[in-house]
């Protein structure tokens, strides 16, 4: 499909070349740095759980977006490198505890850290693996100097105090049981909890190493909101009709853990007062009352009323947002190749299968 | 007690008042820093939570060894309040962290924040003050300039990777039902998981803002080992012995906890292997399962053999050992007040009743 549209961008194959060599090198660069044997037995233990998430198949979206932009500006991508390194442990500590504070089961095709060693250690692994993030953004001082070194730091600030508010609003909901939900309170939620630390500080601090002025920096605040929108929504529709062996995580596991998804919402808004009754009575059981014919019988009813392919094109539009305003803002911008590669790699953030 | 000792120490009334006057100056640091109001009643929520621990009321010791040993080096002890926050932020989400791993009850008189709003928004909130724990630390740029802001960070990095080591082997030993650990066992533990972030760091960071050389912040470390063992012993026998509404944790808790302290493994090395057999059936079973009568039947055996008094005697020896130490290595600062009230400070370490 992306070959269909008028940019002339790079193949998808080209993406995902480029996904790969960037994973190379920032994979490089965490195993380079995160400590794995210690002659102690039980602190040795921890490195390894430490490792567990990392070494996981994982797609690398946020570092090829911070390499990118960064290349878009002209600037230099290998002095980025560990400043995307960090955004890969951020995410890999969010999704430890993530996966504790949602009760889910698999990641990235295993089971979720605290499934394998109890939710004591699982905490504890977390933690370690976002003081050992600092600590890779505190290295950028022999990299970039002390000033871009605080200046990177600030956006991580900026970032962790976003992310753990848009996690709390999410489990609020689930705690006070509340689905009268609009697409409003979704977004709100979905800026805060995935669009900053997955599109808007990726580009961001790309952008700032790249030598981009403050102006330009915050251009990705609205074009990172549309593209992490467009990828959780690609996200909560791959839960639903995801294939496993690619998707990673047990299909239409958002049902089972009650997760409120743009999907839903849709589905609320189109469904008879009696039909959503029905679905909260099954969304709002615990996870381990839920039975598979439970789990259907919410999937038929979000096809019945397409409430999927209303998300997906929600996705897609805001794709489109995005993609028009970052080619728009940035005409002038050196770097036509890293350009074309970044309008096709957000083309992938929709059109992606896993 | 205090009061028999040769050195020209002050009052224990002195002491008290000088952690009054930190504690205000602190609190009011962290006070003005953390956010208390959000629009958005969700995330107005999650401040909240954030502010509950801060607000209860704790003795502020760390915050106490940073502002003395900054002035002792003749350093200007406002400079070094932002630090001394910083460690009560760091307190404040390991804590949040620690009783959710340990199945705590009670944190300073009141229900445990998992207690109060469940283990989901206790990891965010915990994460939470996490992150602001560094974004204060980040503020020492404006306090302190880059390169002091720095140091600064790099000691609350090498902080944190031993935290999170001595946690794990802590919950390790619960994990595997580990019962046969030596007094080193116990040492190695608490001094990565007590020591540092008790005692070795607060000192290291109050000395480096007062201008100590590497090899005077050095000292901290073999002093601070042995302080922050007899801090954690103490806080080990007033768990079992304490009073409930000075101490702030429910008495016995470490037994119902299954918790491995010096007063156990001083048992266990005293008691006919029968006995052993019948404590370690009852820490062993969980929480939930354990009787009163069961923990009474633990406590009794730590009385007929002493175990009690042999660890409160190790720790009065390793306070000895402290501050022989820092007496002798520190012969030559010229801030004697301080020096002469961190004397105190640290005798109150083991003297105190909460």
């Amino acid at each position: 499909m992306s070959k269909s549209g008028s940019e002339p961008a790079p193949t998808k194959e080209l993406v995902t070349a480029y996904l790969k060599e960037v994973k190379t090198k920032v994979d490089a660069c965490i195993f380079d740095f995160l400590p794995d044997t210690h002659e102690q037995q039980d602190v040795h233990q921890l490195y390894q759980m430490m490792l567990d998430y990392p070494r996981r198949e994982g797609k690398g979206l946020r570092p090829a977006l911070c390499l990118l932009i960064c290349e878009a500006f002209g600037g230099d991508a290998e002095r980025a490198v560990n400043t995307a390194a960090a955004l890969e442990l951020l995410q890999n500590w969010l999704l430890i505890h993530d996966d504790i504070e949602d009760g889910s089961e698999l990641r990235r095709g295993e089971p979720c850290l605290h499934q394998k060693h109890g939710i004591p250690m699982a905490i504890n692994v977390g933690d370690a693996l976002h003081c050992k993030m600092w600590e890779m953004l505190h290295r950028n001082t022999k990299i970039l100097g002390h000033n871009l070194a605080f200046q990177i730091l600030s956006e991580f600030i900026q970032l962790s105090n976003q992310v753990v508010e848009g996690q709390h609003i999410e489990l609020s909901w689930v705690r006070n049981n509340q689905w009268n939900l609009n697409e409003k309170d979704y977004w709100t939620m979905c800026i805060q909890k995935t669009a900053w630390y997955t599109c808007i500080t990726p580009c961001r601090v790309g952008a700032i190493i790249g030598g981009a002025s403050t102006e330009e920096a915050d251009a990705f605040i609205e074009i990172g909101k549309s593209l992490g929108i467009a990828f959780q929504i690609q996200d909560d529709v791959l839960n639903l009709i995801g294939d496993v062996g690619r998707y990673g995580k047990e299909i239409a596991g958002d049902i089972s853990e009650g997760k409120r998804t743009l999907v839903l919402i849709h589905l609320f808004n189109s469904c008879t007062p009696p039909e959503a009754q029905y679905v909260i009575d099954i969304m709002a059981q615990p996870r381990a009352d839920k039975t598979e014919a439970d789990v259907l019988g919410v999937l038929k009813l979000m096809e019945k009323y397409n409430s999927i392919q209303y998300a997906q094109k929600c996705s897609k539009t805001l794709l489109k947002e995005a993609a028009e305003h970052f080619t728009q803002k940035f005409d002038h911008l050196p770097n036509n190749q890293a350009k074309h590669l970044f309008l096709s790699l957000i083309n992938f953030f929709v059109e992606r299968e896993y």
